[in-house]
């Protein structure tokens, strides 16, 4: 007879990017068995979507779930409108922050993790190279896990919810050496806001930059394709 | 030469039932210009939606945006999955209770909120009646409002948001009267859980037993149609 251990359940926001990729592998690498959830937002960057799909495969999720939001109906951001993708560094918050994602991602998260009966969420955010975005900092992962205590079934009951955002604080190259330590394959992510259908990226977008930067201070060449590659 | 004065805007979640209703007379009548949103979540009573559209009409709503969100993929409720409505009370929160809902339409709502501008949200939840529900309680729209100022720009730019629950302490006798005072049609709400398409409703369910009360403790009479009217 063979003895049955029973992991953890957590839900894992993938967007198919890098960051979330290496949070995938963080969480399974924590012990978790991971449910992998990605947003169908309508994004400029389908491309996305596919990389989601193939990394939870390749990072051992049990499950994946693509959730439909047409929040391009909501309008706003360069990366849901039809406003375009700037190519140089812009201080404050960047016109492709998306309104209220972060928060939205999350509260779907939430509600699968109901279902499911988990209480551990994951979230690839980060603050270093991201500061301009209000919902990627410490103060929103904390008042989301607050807001769950209060929101859900569980945390009524008394049940803890943690909101896991084990990037937070690491830089890109931080983000990349972790990644190789967990065996991320980073040529299937895709982080350009304006990816081809093929996943090639621009070259020239801020998070084309951020990341180039990243792989640089790492000192590891980035498998990425670019476009004309 | 006429003055022009602006009046603040506001979100206002509007399900096309009697609550949402209401709610969206009171924040006309408090001095908002209204922008209702509703959900289609997928949800079994889809003359909801239709009610929610003439509603917004009725009650003066600058804009009306219906936007999808598939939670059926999530399972776990009787109002989305292949579950039967329950025809007689029940302790504890009740199977038609949707994982997170009222987090993700308001995180919606938040998002909308972003792109217009506004910094007030309206939301018919009640603790009365539905003392199951944990996203119906003032601890959770304390805990979402605390949210709002930190994940998004304008919160963290300095500016207070308000997530408003006029009807939170009220019963559903007092919904009634507010609702007549202000106007609202109730004719044209639906609030059946598993209202026919024409929006009549079942007369049995938990939605149909609480509002049939409401009107009766009132002394009202409800314009609803019942199927075999």
């Amino acid at each position: 007879m063979s003895m049955l251990q029973t992991k953890p359940k957590a839900v894992v926001l993938l967007s198919g990017g890098m960051d979330s990729a290496v949070t995938l592998a963080i969480a399974k690498a924590a012990g978790f068995d991971s449910y992998a959830l990605s947003l169908d937002y309508g994004q400029r960057h389908r491309a996305e979507l596919d990389a989601a799909a193939k990394l939870a495969g390749r990072l051992g999720a049990v499950s994946h779930k693509t959730v439909k939001l047409d929040l391009r109906s909501l309008g706003g951001s360069a990366l849901t409108a039809d406003i375009d993708v700037p190519e140089q560094a812009s201080s404050g918050i960047p016109i492709t922050y998306v309104p209220a994602r972060n928060t939205i991602m999350l509260s779907i998260a939430m509600g699968w993790a109901e279902v499911l009966n988990a209480r551990d969420l994951f979230v690839g955010v980060n603050a270093v190279d991201y500061s301009g975005y209000p919902d990627c900092r410490p103060a929103f992962v904390a008042a989301f896990q607050s807001l769950a205590h209060v929101a859900t079934k569980g945390g009524v009951e008394g049940e803890k919810w943690q909101v896991h955002a084990p990037l937070i604080d690491l830089s890109k190259a931080d983000i990349v050496n972790r990644g190789i330590e967990l065996g991320v394959e980073f040529g299937l992510t895709v982080s350009c806001y304006q990816a081809d259908e093929q996943g090639r990226a621009c070259a020239r977008c801020d998070a084309c930059r951020l990341r180039a930067k990243g792989f640089d201070d790492a000192g590891v060449v980035d498998p990425t394709s670019y476009v004309g590659d």
